[in-house]
């Protein structure tokens, strides 16, 4: 299958191109940049040496060739929204790493990105690549809208328990961090390395823009009209998200119990591993594959859960899954090409 | 003034004797420790040639010299318990940093730190030392209990709203974030550097020890019975506390007037700062000074407030929060030796 | 084929499975460790969830299962020596990751590494594992003395000039970097994480114990007697060696002709990537993968060559170059199981 | 005394701030910065809340206050040049931390720096200013030309032997090692954080433009015409400076004996370390102090000397020499305002 991946000297782009180099399936037919349009990839990315050696082109939707069948958007927000109406009409199918088609909603969409939709047509239509919950819409999809990475790592945390209307949506509070390549490639003071290293802070208090699409998800999977409280951190390390999910349940349950769902709502799928009860996630433990890695606390002082969820942003946050999403589209097995384990 | 540190070569015993060095109106006189004695100081923490060559003792209540007025306990939870009471009978003033006589409640001493208190008639005596809170207390004390790194962030960033009652204690949430030297001097695998660089991880989720210290100054600042969510995060960073404090207010508030009143609770304590309206605090803007960076959030959505609070650990959380004390305790001007400013 | 993994948990022994776990002609049979005996693997590191559960055994050459062929010993220095003997006896053919099987000359074994070599007799009998240099021996050996970090960084840096008589040896200076996974998985004082991070500092200052490993092999190639001058260094990153050496050629060069005489070099060989004149190589480039990347650059005013060479510790320098001996022990292609890209 | 720090937001003009701040014979009154002007400087550095909040001014040696006796320019490479000359005119003295005038040869300085100098004339005025060699100079001059970083390091370790003629220059390598903070605080691509992490790199192999301000004084102290081989090395830490050198003497030598000379040699010199026989620096144990720290090593098999330096560069390497200067300048004791001890 011939692919072609938009934007791929971000580190979206980049992570794309190192999974589908060797995706036993696929072939990167073309590969567009627009600061390095001209360059070869690997002059560019020298980890690529060898192993792809493409020229990069400039982004026009009639140079890709005819034979790509799936185009991957790892372009900034905003421009895939302009592109994506393009691609279709081409008769490709697409996934699309940014924000642009993840939120069903128009006005929210106009509200958190701050610019008006102009496919909000496309909204409808495209499906949202959470593999874990939407395997099925997945496979028969002409566009997908690739979550975030702060939701991809929330939503398997409460996939389960929003399922079973079992949350006191009131009680949630998320606290999120994320390593600085979440924050993309392009070079900002205060991403510089001696200002990010031994540094923390928070930032977008109250008001970052995954918020939506979190909220959007959990209203549809507990049929109830949720809202979150969603604090993101900015870590001094290059990879990897870590959310601590603190709520209350309506009713009582215990430990063991919960676990039980847990391992049962992801019993067929392969990328999600619920630690064993006591056991607690670290981003190193998923860092550089495609798992989300589970784990369930309690604060019985409080009556609390706690929910630890870890995934590598890069990976299962964006382009891993991005692959998984290409796998399920394609009848391919969902694991094919991500079963690279982490590297410590 | 002649002073003892006891416990001279943890990294809250070597950042006492960088800040004790450097402060006019100090000299140590004695300086223990159990794992290097006999060594001089700067061969084991060789930043201190030239500037403090003194040889290691043994740990004994007899060797330290009669002229030494006061004696800072660095020394692992648990020694200083057994300790203290003859150091005082010796006639010494104590300033401990461990978390031996912080609670007044020898019952919690024991749940917490899971073994019985040798001196529980002490702990009636103690004085919290935490200057924004305590200042005249602290002044005539002769056994100060110095605040855990925790403590001091949260309940810096907690203790306006506490005094005025206006906390809905039930919805308190606190996510805290530690760099590694919190987690002592002795090697540990997972702190071993290869293990926790590019690593994020919680710990004792729903169980920390500094929990009931926190509830005691809450529950007395305010009045009421407090118990607290508290969930610790370790971060590949060497120094800095960062906590994320998620709380509902009794009633309405405006940001305006809360920072307001921030700035008027903290007007004459010189390590405070209330940063303005909309700036958040960075661990790395505390970084080896003795200041305590407040900022405030709302998170209006969900009718939360956003209390972001930063310290060095191994100052303002513990060894410059001591030297504070002894300022206050000798009427020295309380930023005496700990002028310092962050180093980014 | 079914292999044991001696030793796995330490970075060695954790790397090394990572690499057979995925490799698609390798089966896992048996895995030791003496610290973590009777826990299943993943329990000791969690990344392994799911992809490799097995029960860690204690150390005898007996409960190896017979049918495992080949083992891999990942042990601290001066264990395999008594141990690899009863290995071959028993039929298999060894994989040693350790310094115990190097050196041809006893004598320097006993100098350089403070002990009596146990089975001198297998000194003269062992294959050194170096397959850009060693191919066709590594092909028909029973026992493999896999080369140490550093020495492969070097010898594949300098063995196009050594075969062709080129080098100034008295001239060579070789300063190595290297990121502290090289100092092995047990905690200790200075690699703790406060400690190593921004930090770096040189050890061994002219005696570090891989010197004459890389002599015997320069002097092997060149026909002449090789001393050489290095001085590794500790940098706070996990993963990475990096070697920049200096030296002066006998005789007139160009170098686009040296250029030109590495590619050639290094023709039939997938993970030597010599880069283009004025590219040089970095250590992240490689992280994760088994590349070993090569710069050229001259000091033209000293009118010396100045040879960069970068490569990760604990996959070219260690795991990944034992499973590329294990390939061609076995008649796999070289690249087999080794295609991951480096991980940036 | 009243002085100007042009260019405070950069690295060293804001680590002149923080040692300026607290120094007591010191006031800073007046601030530039180009790309801040109009901004308090606290809002741009918040780790400077409360203790310096001056408005930054554009760059003009008019507004100047007629106050300020001294000048620091702490502007990019270039800069100064063109104004150095009006401030002189104006009666002010300079300490210029730029390379503008360090070179005593125009024609290097049009080589190295790849511009034409505007200023030949003043070449031959400035004072380079290295205390610990031209202690005499400084103190009379109207501009000093601060030392670039490597060269405090390199010029600190080789001085004592260049004074007495010891050294086969022939023979010397000089690898160094350097923090990220040393290429600036403009955000670059490469320096981007998770660009940076977990990398190390050489750059300007054989062509680094502190090559020839090393080989001036070098020469100078020597008598001889020096030519020297120098490597930078870009390390994952923000700030520290490690130079490695490795030389042959002319003459036999011991250890002991040359150690003995270069405790003599810096005898009077404060911030100079010498350590004892068999110890050796380390970039942390230097960190935000104004020491140079220097360890002689052996490398007895090769007959070379290998001496090891650790500086921090935005202090000894930067600010720190600069406020040392100054000292010299004002007949203030050569310590002042410099007292803060490695905070590691």
């Amino acid at each position: 299958m011939k692919v072609a991946v938009l934007g791929a000297t971000g580190y979206a782009g980049c992570e794309l191109v190192r999974l589908l180099c060797r995706h036993p399936d696929v072939e990167i037919e073309f590969a567009s940049s627009e600061s390095h349009a001209g360059k070869a990839f690997h002059l560019v990315n020298p980890q690529f040496y060898r192993a792809f050696e493409m020229e990069l082109q400039p982004l026009s939707v009639s140079s890709i060739p005819e034979s790509v069948e799936l185009v991957f958007c790892a372009l900034p927000h905003g421009r895939p929204a302009g592109l994506v109406p393009e691609l279709l009409d081409a008769g490709k199918r697409v996934i699309d790493l940014s924000a642009d088609f993840r939120l069903r909603d128009p006005a929210l969409y106009d509200i958190w990105y701050d610019r008006t939709h102009p496919a909000p047509e496309l909204l409808g239509k495209s499906i949202y690549g959470l593999p874990e919950i939407n395997r099925e819409a997945i496979a028969g999809a002409a566009l997908i809208a690739n979550p975030g990475c702060f939701p991809t790592s929330v939503l398997l945390a409460l996939a389960p328990l929003a399922r079973k209307r079992l949350v006191d949506w009131d009680s949630v509070v998320i606290d999120a961090k994320t390593g600085v390549s979440g924050a993309g490639r392009s070079p900002r003071r205060d991403l510089h390395f001696p200002e990010s290293v031994e540094n923390l802070k928070a930032y977008r208090v109250g008001g970052h823009q995954h918020t939506p699409e979190m909220e959007q998800l959990l209203s549809s999977l507990s049929g109830e009209s949720v809202t979150i409280a969603f604090t993101p951190h900015l870590v001094p390390m290059a990879r990897g998200i870590f959310c601590t999910i603190y709520l209350r349940l309506r009713g009582a349950f215990t430990r063991d119990q919960l676990h039980a769902d847990y391992v049962k709502f992801y019993k067929s799928h392969p990328f999600v591993r619920v630690l064993p009860p006591l056991h607690f996630p670290e981003t190193k433990m998923v860092r550089g594959s495609n798992y989300c890695d589970l784990g369930l606390g309690c604060d019985e002082r409080t009556g609390r859960l706690v929910i630890l969820s870890a995934i590598d942003n890069l990976v299962k946050g964006a382009a891993g899954q991005a692959v998984q999403n290409m796998n399920i589209m394609y009848g391919l097995p969902e694991e094919r090409g991500l079963e690279q384990l982490p590297l410590c």
